[in-house]
């Protein structure tokens, strides 16, 4: 059994992880840390945990969790992630890291959306975490930058387009909707059950850091310069993302095309699902599973491409991913323990 | 008091016209029909209506509610209210049809996108009944159309926009996303609690029967011919429906100057508001109520402008607007019996 | 117009009440005090307000509500509220008090559930304020202790039945359960959604505060000193409370008689509702209205008599009890403003 | 490999067998069957299947499925599966029906409560599968009848204390609480979103079918004839049932000691959770997971206790339960492939 720690279990994306590490059949949770919850019992912050998880949350220093683990997830806050991973590092440990601290190669564009950045140095070697994309420099990554929840589904949407240049990147737009465990644990006015029951809306409607994330892959894999507008609305569901993108066609493009295009590229991945055609992904088929669902159409009318992508936040999206790059990286099957059917209804 | 009735009272729509027209001051209800449920009370199908609304459901022959009312709704489905609209014309009553029979001018559209059209003659006196564009004639009219839920709200947004060329309509997307009511009352699977609830995910993509109605209001507005692609979204939510609209933007402008244009636009509107800059809509805030809530930005990098609408699709998406257009045709202050606030939380 | 006041308006029991006073044709919202958001405006604490009530948060000194309005609501928790009543009263308002401060006869029982009481001697004259009990003393009361939402709906469940002692009361129990709004607007992690969505469960088993003032009232109906077990459960709904009672009957009743009691007793109460024999209540038929449904049943194979009662939580659970004692209070039509139908669906 | 079939596979519970069996390490799932839907692939009717699950459903004939498995599991409607049980016996198989078919043992009950019985022969080697009251017979049954969702939870909840005569019968009380799942994927009126989502209501009030299941294992743990008052109500959830049982106690008894008590019954059961004083049962914490999350109290103000469980309706209540009894039947460790942790939030 391979030990491992999670820093910032108090969370849902750290339950979320701690959840998939117990079902999974090769690794072994060492060390649990919650700054603000030390001493007690995770049983205790989730009760759904109860008689099954016997771990009790550390402080938030991260030389207990990296001298008794190989790998450490930290699901920390961005700037929170920065404190902590060199510490991890110069411990010999592996790091998973779900926050954003990592993903944005250019460091003033991090500044620009986030904060100064203190660990810059580290940038180079970090590697992000999309399989899909990035599935050999994750097995011999050291430190692995593992996607935000929007950007993952918006990559996994949108890349086999990009990469054959069959959509006019200037007239992208993705409009995304999240559960609202996307917007954490904190106890908020906005996220009360009686604010966002029953109601919905847009937020950081152009302002959004998810957005450099989202461009940085999408122009990795396009060969160039792409900007997209990127909406993200809160859903009145606990876990999933559906990503609707949008852009107009170049060139001679029609749905079977376009189909066999996604077939071909996803064909050997576990976790992309291309749906027949008509039906289109519902965020209801892939609750607690690591599943990206994807469909898409070519519109004639209006000569435009439509694609959706539907993951959970909290696995495809968070800790499920999270959990598929530590199988990369330690030589394991990379479905292992994440082979749990959805749940549903 | 106006004698009114209502054709169709056995769905969402057909109760939430008895709902309001019930508070409304000046208005009585003379009759309400529902086919299958003739002979029934409307309390016994809707147990909130119990001892407030006295009222038995006749069957669907038209000849009742016209002989004792002046105006008659029709809350029925498409192609049902073709076949009973002309009677209760001749009859002499004035109509406002909440089916989508007589919203599309040309008669060829209606047939590709719905049926054959049975009661075409009528389609040029048919006023399209969204009072913010076309107050005047609805004022006199015989029989207005009332406006689909979705486009009555993507109208409202885009139509500013469009009259003054300030987007490029080639790039115009309206990404809508709609509460169950809006799939009726009928027994499906797809509409099933445990079907719905914790799922979110398109519909009818490329292909809703609402896209010529939004096309056709949008080319009326604009001067020339628009197309869009409109992509409907099922919601977990009883009520509401929150249009978020994309187009590129045409020559020089910026989110102040947007503003003050739909500020200008509809300053004199009881039912449009346009919030505060930074304040997005939410369906939450219009729950029950006949408004309609729009804000707006320029989003400089992507030189895209992104325009945001929400109501209820039942009030401004269905009962309200029909109410607001009895308002007219009889005279009356246009908000009479429609200025409740919104039910929060 | 009557000028009225609200003090504590940025609660949901606060933006309720001014809902309801909006809709009310002869009231004016003179001012509304919130501590926390003095100086704000109540439409940016509720957007569904925007345009519509143009009113600016004043802080928590009772001077000024006092001097401008003839009926002073106090939406405050409880002891904030002993903490301004006095001196509303004697700056010459009359005060319904939404809070627990006033609602107990015995100062020992306050402080044994509560804390010290700070202004015991107010307590002989506050009329405990549920119509249906004590309309007489509530017109010409100066205060009123509106009842807490469990209170009433389980009061006016069993009240006929303890009158008539057709129960055995050492029996009785009251499973209640409660939507979301009840909790209150506060930022707690109990309260997030997704703590509460998809979930149900007690709280307070066996300790909830409202079970003193359940037995005060009980006690007074029955005259005899009541004691009962009352679960109140969290509902992942907005608004709504659902009472179902139990006790083992006394003497010989059927269905019948009792529900030919439940007739009479009610037969002139314009907001309590006896269903009809195998219609259950349900508290999606009183969302945002003032009504109690009632229904109830003698189980012959137990023994036993089973009521439930359901209203809404803000509406005759708070609010709009509160403003039908207003109504009382003032003279006016005991309804007035408080007619409107529920809000289904 | 162990074969396993499913009978009935198109509805929630069928689902919900393929989930858990797909997730057990030692069966193989060789057949599902739907009469409705014979010919249609699994994945069609829940995408959440889609590439995961590659069986197409056989229409109704027991034949196949018994040849194909050694055991056979009937999700069919009652009626239905006493049609096809004496035949799937009659091939070979063992049978762990989760109808109500032959849960009891009285067939004049049976009649009272549901229809005739035309497989009564059967009734006296039927053995109720609820492994924490009949572990034993399970192992060599040939037939078991699964128990009900509600009397699972009832079950558990009070059998410590009739067992041990702490309580008096006549007074028990269930008042139980559902998900929506409970009622079906059948298309009714009364199960569409908009009728359950905000609503919440009691039903089939003192007449429930689960009534005469309840008492008849009540019954037999506490050695003579137990009436009890079974309420159900419909939770606007997709999963879960919570009941809050009461009774008043027998002689000497404390929270202390009765915590005790169910301490010392449940120590080895790997499927009951008796919660820390003080915290309560919550359907969220058991959701997707076959727990029995359970805590009690004694009320000294009424001497009476208080007790509250918790399941997953479709799991511990149906489907989990199953395979917990076909892990006996087939002599596995009895929490294979049922020790997921659930699924918060």
């Amino acid at each position: 059994m391979v030990k491992v720690s999670v820093m910032g279990a108090s969370g849902y994306t750290g339950v979320e992880l701690v959840r998939l590490l117990h079902a999974h059949p090769e690794v072994e949770i060492a060390c649990v840390t919650a700054r603000q919850n030390a001493g007690e019992e995770m049983a205790s912050l989730f009760p759904s945990l109860f008689r099954e998880i016997d771990l009790v949350c550390e402080g938030g220093d991260p030389a207990r969790p990296a001298k008794e683990s190989d790998i450490v997830f930290t699901a920390l806050p961005h700037q929170a992630a920065m404190e902590v991973v060199p510490g991890l590092l110069e411990y010999g440990s592996r790091v998973v890291d779900l926050s954003a601290d990592y993903r944005l190669r250019d460091v003033d564009v991090y500044r620009r959306w986030y904060q100064e950045h203190t660990s810059a140095d580290l940038l180079p070697e970090a590697v992000y975490g999309l399989p899909e994309l990035n599935r050999d420099q994750v097995r011999s990554a050291r430190l692995v930058a593992n996607p935000g929840c929007y950007p993952t589904s918006v990559a996994l949407a949108l890349s086999p387009l990009l990469r054959e240049k069959l959509i006019d990147h200037r007239t992208l737009v993705a409009d995304c909707k999240s559960g609202t465990s996307g917007a954490g644990r904190a106890a908020k006015v906005g996220s009360l059950f009686c604010e966002v029951n029953e109601g919905f809306k847009p937020y950081g409607v152009g302002a959004h850091r998810h957005t450099p994330e989202i461009e940085q892959t999408l122009s990795a894999v396009a060969g160039e310069d792409v900007r997209l507008t990127f909406t993200p609305h809160l859903l009145p569901i606990n876990r999933g993302i559906l990503s609707t993108c949008y852009a107009l066609a170049l060139g001679d493009v029609d749905t079977t095309s376009l189909r066999s295009l996604y077939q071909q590229t996803y064909a050997s991945e576990r976790f992309v699902r291309l749906l027949p055609q008509g039906s289109w992904p519902n965020v209801s088929n892939v609750r607690g599973s690591n599943f990206c669902d994807i469909n898409l159409m070519f519109d004639a009318r209006t000569n435009r491409v439509i694609v959706v992508a539907a993951i959970d936040n909290l696995v495809k999206g968070a800790a499920g991913q999270a959990v598929q790059n530590m199988n990369l990286m330690l030589g394991f099957e990379e479905s292992l323990g994440l082979t749990q059917l959805a749940l549903f209804p």
